[in-house]
């Protein structure tokens, strides 16, 4: 996607040390081609500039055939002659350096860890490279898209949030890890999942529940739900960071499980969804490692208050900003022309209310895991 | 603690049900006690009543000697024929009842689930018996002191939040978790840790290391600190949750492991220190299971600016917020007293700076893992 898109071997000068895994080889290579580039022009006497591609909405592509959020083919040139453009022209060298240097050392960083690699007073001046984490977190990203990789590909993790049951054995950094025998606690699932540290092993899953919150996690996995309906068990502690996405996209890859996704009947919850389904404007360059076309959302419907004769209690009314959240959701390029969509948003409208998954305990404890989750799986009865 | 604590033995009309666990039975036990006391005061005329201990700041004593937070005696009575009172009376009974089927039923719930669970409209009115989670939860906490069992004892959850790994084995519900073998992930820490839920099993750790966040966590596990250093590794996600408080408070007690704490140089960080070491004043009633009064704090400290030789980058203006909190803290009684504290908090207030654990990293990558730690637990170089 990334119009400057480095040639796929690294420069033939400094081959990548022994041991470098594949991945590494490919973004090494890449950062190379970026100095190379940059150098060249500057020995021949040319402004050195970078081509970077414009993460904007304006910029961002609905692609119907394949169901995700793109980013098109708009690219800024980034100039060091530039009074507005020199410093954040520095600032992305810095960080291609501090990249390359956690590739070679096979280590990962936080944002936070990065900034403050580049982080210092530039000699004989009072000026700092980076002043905040806002200054830095768009440079990186700016380097993902230049570079045509991923965050994880450049040695960066996101927060650690999330957790994960069920029939499925994996390994992660050579640990073999059983699913089925991860007590009350779970699996937590890391930043990083790309397939050079989780490798799938034995998977007798036929799909994966993916639900928002970890207390709801906890019922389901309280009941073995995951046992009882042979399947994985998934959550992100709200809106899914990109570990959980990632997992869950690769699960739905490679091992063709369905991924269904129950969330509140909200426009918290109706957003969740679309970006587990299709990406997110803000990441739309990595949509083709992160979203879920096939996704499914199970619930909680509209119709659930009286289809499972909910009580009063579960009724949550919606704010002003509720109803202007949801009327932009409904205008989403994906949801705009589907009929299932508009009916369960406009549902949602006419209640007045939202529900969220725990108010289902007013049925019973284990009404959610017992009833209501296996019936609307049993008549396939969701949203996709 | 508990003024009004309970007998220990349920009471013998209506016996646990076969099964139960000993927790389960003690606190069914309670829960009848309060039942019958309420019932017998109404069928003799008399005005039914409930002692609640007072959870207030003004009825929090400081254990010296324990070194630990306490809630001292004083108590309020709730009567249900005081207008002011009836409905909170008719929440606390409605409560104790839910608590009741939960244990009954062995399930766990969440604070909201609590509420939605007891939420309706009274018949014939236009009454609801809680309006908002904000009612509800202080409710569940009378209940916690009136019964003196804590949450967990009453079979709700609170967040899961946290990870672990290191040289230790566990049994959760049945399951063995070797967390030597738990990848980049870790073992998400659950939010109830009892004994009949958690056993320890093998441990080789010397100590456990608790950091403040899952992004340092991350570079410790990835350098194996746990293994290189024989010890387990611990975060809480910030503010640690009372699972991951009581979890380090049981490894603590039971397997005598010194908590050593890594957390940022900067009131949060020290908030947080004084948290998990003598428990807070919203929650003193559990200090007894969740305090850990031997707990260290081996940095980010203030001399590291000048002892480790950082660069400028690594400071973090204080403000005025901050200034303000370090003031308070320092007039802790905890830390009144303790010399080393007060050099602690002027030292950051005299450098005009904060620093985070993160910062280490404009050292070297692995400046935290490889030299900063081990030197400071070699050298005992810590704050208790």
């Amino acid at each position: 996607m990334a119009k400057k898109a480095a040639s796929k071997t690294p420069a033939k000068s400094a081959p990548a040390k022994p041991n470098t895994k594949p991945r590494d080889v490919k973004t090494i290579g890449k950062l190379r081609d970026l100095a190379v580039a940059v150098s060249k022009r500057a020995h021949s006497g040319k402004e050195p500039v970078i081509d970077i591609p414009t993460r904007t909405k304006s910029n961002t592509i609905w692609n119907k055939k394949r169901g995700i959020l793109e980013m098109g083919d708009a690219a800024a040139t980034r100039e060091l002659f530039n009074l507005n453009q020199a410093k954040q022209f520095m600032q992305t060298m810095l960080h291609a350096s501090t990249i390359k240097d956690l590739i070679e050392a096979d280590k990962t960083s936080s944002l936070r860890g990065v900034f403050y690699k580049a982080k210092h007073t530039v000699a004989g001046t009072k000026e700092n490279t980076f002043d905040t984490q806002d200054e830095s977190d768009p440079i990186l990203e700016d380097l993902e898209v230049t570079l045509g990789a991923l965050r994880e590909e450049l040695h960066v993790f996101a927060e650690n949030r999330g957790a994960m049951v069920g029939n499925v054995t994996l390994t992660d950094k050579g640990d073999d890890i059983d699913c089925r025998r991860m007590g009350s606690g779970g699996y937590a699932l890391p930043s990083i999942v790309e397939p050079d540290v989780i490798q799938f092993k034995k998977c007798e899953a036929k799909f994966v529940l993916h639900v928002e919150k970890g207390t709801v996690w906890n019922r389901f996995n309280e009941d073995r739900f995951w046992e009882k309906n042979n399947c994985i068990l998934t959550h992100g502690a709200g809106q899914p960071p990109r570990g959980c996405r990632r997992l869950l996209q690769r699960l739905n890859q490679e091992l063709k499980l369905p991924i269904i996704c129950l969330l509140d009947c909200d426009p918290w919850g109706h957003y969740i969804y679309s970006v587990i389904k299709q990406g997110s404007i803000s990441l739309a360059f990595e949509s083709s490692r992160l979203a879920i076309p096939e996704a499914k959302f199970l619930g909680i419907r509209a119709k659930d208050y009286e289809d499972c004769e909910l009580p009063e209690a579960v009724k949550i009314d919606l704010t002003d900003t509720d109803r202007k959240r949801a009327g932009e959701i409904a205008a989403y390029p994906w949801f705009e022309g589907h009929k299932g969509w508009q009916k369960e948003i406009q549902a949602m409208i006419d209640n007045g209310f939202k529900m969220e998954v725990e108010s289902l305990i007013t049925k019973d404890i284990s009404y959610v895991t017992e009833e209501y989750v296996p019936q609307r799986l049993e008549e396939e009865d969701w949203l996709e």
